[in-house]
Formats: structure tokens, C-alpha cells, sequence
């Protein structure tokens, strides 16, 4: 019915790099030929799925991840600040709820744009207001932001815990798994009938290669006037 | 002296990776206003000294890194070919004689040029010819291909083991570690007096952005023609 690739992003609200590698992708899902398909997925699971260890395992990882989140920060031009306690917010507090939440607003709409407009909302209460994620009513807050009405809201606060939508956030994991998956955030783009899977938000450049786009750098609207 | 910045590359032949990030600085270095200096070092060590483990732990790591040598080893244009046991090759029989020869080399010559056609030379061997790196007639074939006399090589084969080779290889491996790396390729560029570390074959783009250079991908002698 359509000629556009489609590219399935698996991301996770407790991932910095995800919330780049979001960002990046909505910046070019309608300059590129792509339908992009949001993939709210749980990285807890994925981790553990996998076998993976989280990267705050070495501490070297995490004073050059501490940097290198503050220049691509910069770079890509995403106003992310890290919480007083990235650790806590991470492991102890979690992103269950929050996926599960996101899970339900995708579900409701059938869609991608409010689900592209919570999702913002629950990386910038994570990564940049240093607030919950947890309780009922911080997600209902990101909802407000994002411009959800009350009725929708109070509909999603009682689907979000529902079996239904746990079976969801499951599959959505599982998938990720599948496809390879040892961390978020991960781009799955389907070429020639073919899964090519990137796993960061540092494969875009090789990612357009690889599906006959161009990549103009993170912020393509600033792109240099040369090109 | 010069207004040049000094950039820093910490690598290991053992290091795919490593390889990649190789060949894409040595593309770039008369391209930038750098001066490029090559830091042999040994990966073992910093794995050891940091406490990271191997990707290869990790079976899903491993089957990723494989699609994502290959597509990069295209985008890249280098010749990379995975060895038939790379396993036994990184872990068993390792590049701790590599590293002290291509120390020796770069000590003899006092400069780059021998060092990084020798350093070439040793990752053709691993990753794309198979063929041993670790037996002095392994490392004396690398050096007749990369135009070395007889007699230069000759003495390499003396010094390689010296006391002071080893130490002076310890010393760039410390070096590597006190800049915080867990693993090769590392980048050290020298801006304003400050050291703006980058792991990675993937982190070039940004580090153009940091170094105030332009980024034309890892082929930039075949930069597209709109640039």
C-alpha cells in the first residue's frame, strides 16, 4: 500500500541515549521516506533478557558517559541534565509504570502522534526536571503537558495497569529481544524484506546509508547550508 | 610551536574496532589542521585495568558486532574478513607482541609514517588474512610488507622484547587508562588546553563538531559531490 520503509524504534524512557536517538529519528520521520513506528519496550527486561549488564557496572563507563551524554547533549541540541541521582532513578524507581503508561496511550490512539508527544513529556520529567516517573499522578502530569484532555487521561490511568496492556509492553520486549536486542534504544528499518537492526543513537549516518537516505547530522533543519 | 591540535589514537590490533577508527583518522589527518600521534597500547590491559568485560560475553553482543563489522566494513571501505576462530585469536593467542613490535617500531623511527604502515600491516594479518601476529617471523613478514629493510627489521626483532619496550608499551597502556578508557579505539584531542576524550570508530562526527573541523564521512576522498 505504500512505499515508505518502515523503521520500528524499541526505546525506553529510563535510557538517555534513547531519548537521542528519539529525538533524531522524529526529526527526519518525515523528511525521510520512513513509517515510523514508536516501540515502547522495557529495558529492565531487555537487559536481563539478554544477559546484558548495565554500563554503571564499570565506573570508567559512567564518568565517560557522564561526558559523552553532555556533548551530544550539545550536539544534538536535547536539553538533557542528569538527575541528582541517575542510579536511584534508574534501578530503584524504574520505568515499568511509565512503558506501561506509554503502552496504553499508543493503544488508545492507534496511533503515533500523542504517543510521540508523552513519550517527550516522560524524558523531560526524567532527564531534565529530575521528577518522578512512577506514581499515577506524574504520569497523568506528562499527559497534561502533552496535551491529552481529562476524560482521555482518566480512561489511560485505568488501561495502563491492565493486563491487556502488561501482555503489550511484554510482547512489544519480547520482540526487541528477538530482534537482537541488549539495550535500547534499538532501530529496526525493514529493507528488501530484510530486518536491519542498529542498536544506539550513534548508527543514524551508516542507518541512511543503509536505507537510501541522507543524513544531514542531528539537527537537519540546521542543516549547513552547503548541502 | 605549531597551531596544530594534537589528537591522540590509543589502539590495539586486536581491536576491530580499533581498525576502523584507525584507517578513518589516518584518512583525516592531513584533511585536519592535526597532528595525529599513534599510541600503541595493549587492550588486555585496559579490559583488566577498568574492569570491563568483553563484548563477547554477551551472545547477543556478539551476533550484533558481527552484522555491524560487516555493514561498517562496507560504509568504511576496509577489508575486514572475520578470522575463522576470532575468539582464539583476540583471547588466546593476543596481541601482546604486536603491540610491544609496532612500540619498537614507532621508537626507532621517532615519528609516525613506518608505525602506521606497520600497524596496518598487523590488522590485515588478523582481520582480513587469518594469519598469525603473535611469532617473531609473523611480525618480521608485517614489517617486509609494510617496506621495512632487512636491517631495520633486524633490529626491531632485538628491541621488540627489550625491558624498555615492555615498559614504554606499560606506560601507553597506563597513559590510555589514566584518560579513563575501558577499551579501544581511544581518541584524545587536545582543545584549549583540555584533553576531550572519545571511545569509539563512532564518534568521529562529533569529535569533527568538538575540533571545530568538518565532518565528510569515513570516505572523505569520495565525499559527495554536493558538499
Amino acid at each position: 500500500m505504500t512505499s515508505k520503509k518502515v523503521v520500528e524504534l524499541f526505546y525506553d524512557v529510563a535510557s538517555p541515549y534513547s531519548w537521542l536517538g528519539f529525538e533524531v529519528i522524529c526529526r527526519y520521520k518525515n523528511m525521510w521516506n520512513i513509517d515510523l513506528k514508536f516501540r515502547p519496550a522495557f529495558l529492565g527486561a531487555v537487559m536481563k533478557g539478554s544477559g546484558n549488564k548495565s554500563p554503571t557496572m564499570v565506573q570508567k563507563k559512567v564518568l565517560y558517559m557522564d561526558k559523552d551524554l553532555n556533548r551530544l547533549r550539545d550536539y544534538f541540541n536535547v536539553p538533557m541534565q542528569h538527575p541528582a541521582d541517575p542510579i536511584g532513578v534508574i534501578f530503584k524507581k524504574g520505568s515499568l509504570s511509565a512503558m506501561r503508561f506509554l503502552t496504553a496511550v499508543q493503544e488508545r490512539e492507534g496511533g503515533n502522534t500523542k504517543a510521540e508527544q508523552v513519550s517527550r513529556e516522560l524524558f523531560l520529567r526524567i532527564w531534565n526536571e529530575d521528577k518522578d516517573i512512577t506514581e499515577p499522578g506524574s504520569l497523568s502530569e506528562a499527559a497534561v503537558k502533552a496535551g491529552l484532555s481529562e476524560s482521555e487521561i482518566k480512561e489511560l490511568l485505568e488501561l495502563y495497569t491492565s493486563p491487556k496492556m502488561k501482555d503489550k509492553l511484554k510482547s512489544a520486549t519480547q520482540d526487541a529481544l528477538d530482534y537482537g536486542a541488549f539495550g535500547f534504544p534499538l532501530l529496526v528499518c525493514h529493507v528488501n524484506s530484510k530486518a536491519e537492526v542498529f542498536f544506539g543513537s550513534d548508527r543514524f549516518e551508516l542507518m541512511a546509508h543503509c536505507i537510501g537516505e541522507k543524513w544531514l547530522g542531528p539537527q537537519p533543519e540546521k542543516a549547513h547550508p552547503k548541502l
